[in-house]
């Protein structure tokens, strides 16, 4: 990576997957996979009330997209731009999918597994680590998550 | 549940489920999902290779089959049958489900998330915790698995 363009470049594009889910009804979190030489494998956000799949998080359903694209399930040198810290599931998928970086908006303390909670690729029964960035673009992230949650309230 | 009879059955197709998994050359783990009036919901084994897909673990398209299924992303009074203690990313899509009980047979140590690594369902990022009963049929689960392993270093 060369400065912040590249690297925002995707996390655009997460966001505006999180605010795709937004209007479906899902929890606005966002997600996408970019090879080592910058091609977008993977664009995606939650999906979970439109499949009625418990599984179908952003970080999981861009993992199965980028893994069918290459044919392969691990995406070496690739790249998850996610606008939410991921939990301990998509944890797990990110290190079962070898993913070399891992950069993510809003900070998740209820529900985090990468700096919270279990702090997955810490644990000693974590056999791929991938390099993780957090807080990237984390205020428009964020303001989603809290727009999304505020209207359910109201 | 009444008797070892009732909770034997399912946990028979699962390692049946296993078995198969092993004849595709995949790590032998299956998993069975149960309705609370005893309906099998979903029987399956990992399928990783098969399917080129990091998350296709037994437990996972359990779950995603289920729901399917059900056509409900919450399995509610549902339990999960498993030959493996499940890895992080597998008790993440447990607690998502909303499974009520898991029943699981060797323990693992390596990669286990519920009784080993991260415990996750005593983190307090973990919303929802199912019953655990671990080390139901756990000779045969283990041998199935010592088996293959055994076979590929030879």
């Amino acid at each position: 990576m060369s400065g912040n363009e590249t690297i925002d470049a995707p996390m655009e594009l997460a966001l505006k997957e999180a605010e795709a889910a937004a209007k479906r009804g899902e929890v606005p979190v966002g997600a996408v996979i970019v090879s080592a030489d910058g091609e977008v494998l993977a664009e995606t956000g939650n999906r979970i009330v439109e499949l009625k799949d418990p599984t179908a998080h952003a970080e999981v359903l861009a993992i199965r997209e980028a893994a069918a694209h290459l044919g392969s399930e691990r995406l070496i040198d690739c790249d998850l731009y996610v606008t939410l810290e991921p939990c301990a599931m998509c944890a797990g998928a990110i290190s079962f999918a070898r993913l070399r970086r891992v950069y993510y908006g809003a900070e998740d303390p209820k529900g985090g597994a990468v700096d919270n909670g279990p702090c997955f690729f810490h644990q000693p029964t974590c056999h791929h680590a991938p390099d993780v960035y957090g807080g990237l673009s984390e205020a428009p992230a964020s303001d989603l998550l809290r727009q999304f949650f505020a209207a359910r309230r109201s």
